[in-house]
């Protein structure tokens, strides 16, 4: 139980969508930030199935107090095609987790998981820079991560997906972008790999399988995960009955809490104002 | 400063939507009624303009967690129009002052602002049987208002409204349905009138006109307002001037408050089964 200031008729809006929505943990984290921080706006979850995106999203640009909405699995894509400009972050990626409320109405995307979770790592005293990296999943947030990472100067990242061709897109636009990195698409085979990286949903259902062949980890390696429920995932589990050192999902939110938070609220950020977002 | 349970992801959500907002008392009062019974549900208010009520209630469905609505002005009679089906006496009055979603996203209105005014007269030990009354006002709250107080067995009613035809409608409408009371459309002349009750949103604004002609009330009368903030309005105070009872608005709402947490949380409630929703 933790206590969030009274919700006045002047509370400003932000929701989190996702679904399922139940395990989010971004509402208790930036509810708390606006607490400390005396921002008088309150974070409350928004469980929208893929099919009605799209209706629900043309109905939140008309609440005027609404500051944004943070945006999860599986609507990180989605949403960020459902959007009238996005930053350059969202642009590089294709996918956003923020989406800003112009007072005018037009929503505005951004993408921060890159930067939260080579954030998250940092925050952790590890440095990404000359790992050799297993990413898993191609979709949003894997995607934001994939380019991060380049961007952070690892020497070698594989991407492997369930749909692979999906995977070899994701890598050919992060090797064009980063031309310096070696990025291929492969199998979820962590041998040879310092860095294991489960970006993908997986781990959230009890049921889910594991995203990785953890038999084939090896001791020295890190394994990173983006799941934040439960804290530690069958594969984090996994990971320290081989030896690894475990990198627990919050990580990436706690490092972009800050900027989401400055992002929903901050009035004069300057908007965007290409016409057509590229995706 | 007052304390809500924290919000997580399995949080229900509740609106409010009015035109301005910022004056609303009500996420404050049901905030406190949720987390004194221990349902896990948050009500955050939406600031949503006329023109653009049709297209935030039709994404306002898509939304799973959502147990609900409360609209005010200038939406309660509009929002009505918008519902799949209505309860009898939103059907009665033409408006809803709350809206439930049904599972399968059907919206069901119902209107309580007139059990919510006689309930707080009651609760402050008037009784308005007997009474001969003056109602400003004809939108959703004063025609829920006009109806409950010729069910509790007003002596007469005269509706005072600025579009005088409006007034003439609702007029003949509640005499049609409570013959044995007197009702009729009139001045905003409060000569006579044991009950003078505000039923518009004037007084809400500091420079608002007084919307009853004040030197002509009597020393005996009692005025009762819907305007909650101010909690003293300018006629309260000049009736107060002129020796009258007054009667603050905030009763209205506390005494619908559990009527409203009740049809907004109960999963049990039947669900009228009429016709198509409009989805």
């Amino acid at each position: 139980m933790y206590s969030v200031p009274e919700i006045t008729g002047a509370t400003r809006l932000v929701g989190i969508v996702a679904d399922p929505i139940a395990h989010v943990r971004t509402p208790q984290s930036l509810n708390r930030l606006f607490a400390v921080r005396g921002i008088d706006a309150v974070m409350v979850p928004m469980h929208v199935p893929s099919a009605y995106l799209a209706s629900w999203f043309a109905g939140l640009r008309r609440i005027g107090n609404l500051d944004g909405i943070v945006a999860t699995v599986p609507h990180k894509e989605a949403i960020a095609a459902l959007c009238d400009d996005l930053g350059p972050e969202a642009r590089l990626v294709g996918a956003a987790n923020v989406v800003r409320r112009a007072p005018d109405g037009r929503m505005i995307g951004e993408m921060f998981d890159g930067r939260g979770f080579v954030g998250g790592l940092r925050s952790q005293g590890i440095d990404p820079a000359g790992h050799r990296v297993l990413l898993i999943g191609a979709g949003g947030a894997a995607a934001a991560i994939a380019f991060a990472l380049a961007a952070a100067g690892v020497a070698h990242l594989t991407i492997a997906n369930r749909t692979a061709v999906k995977a070899e897109k994701l890598a050919n636009r992060v090797a064009t972008a980063f031309p310096g990195v070696a990025v291929d698409a492969g199998d979820p085979d962590p041998r040879g790999c310092s860095l294991v990286v489960n970006g993908t949903s997986l781990g959230l259902k009890p049921d889910d399988p594991l995203p990785v062949r953890v038999e084939r980890l090896e001791g020295a390696a890190i394994v990173a995960e983006v799941v934040m429920q439960p804290a530690r995932t069958a594969l984090l589990e996994a990971a320290a009955g081989m030896g690894c050192r475990m990198h627990e999902g919050f990580h990436m939110l706690e490092a972009q809490l800050a900027l989401l938070a400055e992002f929903l609220t901050a009035s004069d950020l300057p908007v965007p104002t290409t016409a057509q977002p590229n995706l």
